[in-house]
């Protein structure tokens, strides 16, 4: 299968670079690393290994990128809107989109630009920064959920799952209403807390007034997601992410590195869209809702 | 009838100084300004007229003052375990401790400390500061709601007003339970909120989102009030709340300057009792009790 690859940030270079270190044929597009991949090409330091390619297919636009089997898509959900450009070259009649991004609704509105585009989502349990050009770091964890979302063809999603586990990584097929939902659980509390208390996950959870309100965010997740009939994450499900991230080095996720950054942070699909997805099935998410608030006032201020 | 000031700061002083300047005689308890007030008296800045005490009955202990008609009580809520010293000296038969104190549950803490003692608490709707010794700069408003809490009778409450009428403050009767959930209104959401966001009342109000929330919060006191039997709140009166704070110049509440100055924050009495209150008569205030969390957070780090 051809592979490739929208977004060689953090999440594109570790996931594209597995596949293309096991011998895949990975095309990546890049933006501001283009030449230094090139010349240097893909470092990636990892917990799971690290490695390092010296011939990547690297792109500058996607019009020299060849029809793909698998696009990747991992660019911030922010950036979305580039899809229209960015997508259509890679595209076949059968090309399956995973879409490697955090939030909900993503698909919904992608598949809006592309009506007839088989879609995937993939959600990564994975700590990992890009911190230089043409450079990964991987620190923690590294799984991937995958959830089919339109593809009619259920053996291409195998096909992509089975090339992932080849590449040595901890891939799941799980459904995928309970993907995103499951990944939500984690997200929604601790990308906006870390900005708004501009602390890390350690410190957030050290402290037991804080450390309750952590579980009670993640548990708004868990019960809007019943509420729309996802049933697969039970409560426990709160603790058991509280103390997977007190085992974590201490960690600044993506929006908090996109708030210092001075970057868009990713609200709309990490807050609004499940928010008012669930209020308009009559559910209310009071402290998440707060922290969107928050979060918006913020954003303002830093742009 | 003799009035003593126990915590001499911007409150104290502001309604204390109107009180002398009328002609009443006022004991003022003063802490660090004591030299400088005897030296210098008490200068009140004030857009409701400013004025200069010559003559301050100033007093270091509690043990030179008198036995008075009316004590107020202006000191942080955080330093109320003083009373148990500070007030004793001053109690005759008939004394009644006004409470001029932000919060929750002052007064039922207050009465258990001295069963027997009379207490009024006092609502101040004022924007005032004390920046150097012995000078009270009065921005805006002014007025003060007192209720009677346990004073059997009730002339002697309508002494005090008549009191305070008389000195040119705009002082009202109100219910009790009224007068201390009606200021909440405005406390619980701006106290915290311009902490975490580390902004004035007007920038938070500028944002859309920020101002939906502050009403969201706003909503929840007075729907935690009437749960609780308080039926003089009517939803409007948030409304009318954020339009006076637009007509205000930009203002850090009292909690933000303790914040900025890592004095401790009156947490307990502003948050967590009216929470826990309203929570045992089965009334959750999930956005109020998020913004307590982040409060003891950054109190944590703060102190």
């Amino acid at each position: 299968m051809v592979y490739s690859v929208i977004g060689t940030g953090a999440i594109g270079g570790y996931y594209g670079g597995r596949l293309a270190n096991a011998g895949n044929e990975v095309h990546f597009l890049l933006h501001r690393d283009y030449e230094h991949v090139v010349r240097n090409g893909l470092q990636v330091d990892s917990v799971s290994g690290s490695f390092h390619l010296d011939d990547v297919l690297a792109h500058k636009s996607p019009d020299s990128m060849p029809k793909s089997d698998v696009v990747l898509v991992c660019l911030k959900t922010v950036n979305n809107a580039l899809l229209g450009e960015l997508l259509p070259p890679l595209l076949k009649e059968d090309t399956l989109v995973l879409l490697i991004q955090n939030g909900i609704g993503v698909e919904a509105d992608v598949q809006a630009m592309f009506p007839g585009v088989s879609l995937a989502a993939g959600l990564a349990f994975i700590c990992c920064a890009k911190n230089e050009p043409g450079h990964v770091n991987h620190q923690c964890f590294g799984s991937i959920n995958i959830g089919n979302y339109s593809c009619p063809d259920q053996s291409r999603v195998d096909a992509l799952l089975a090339d992932f586990v080849a590449a040595g990584i901890d891939a799941h097929l799980v459904s995928y209403d309970e993907a995103r939902w499951r990944k939500s659980v984690w997200n929604m509390p601790f990308n906006g807390m870390t900005v708004v208390m501009q602390a890390q996950t350690d410190a957030l959870l050290a402290n037991p007034s804080m450390r309750a309100l952590i579980k009670e965010q993640m548990l708004e997740v868990i019960h809007a997601a019943r509420h729309l009939g996802v049933t697969g994450i039970d409560d426990g499900f709160a603790d058991s992410m509280i103390e997977m991230t007190l085992a974590m080095t201490p960690y600044s996720p993506s929006m908090k590195l996109d708030y210092e950054f001075h970057r868009p942070m990713e609200i709309d699909y990490l807050y609004s869209r499940p928010i008012s997805i669930a209020r308009e099935a009559g559910f209310e998410m009071p402290k998440l809702s707060m922290l969107e608030a928050q979060l918006r006032f913020l954003e303002e201020k830093n742009l």
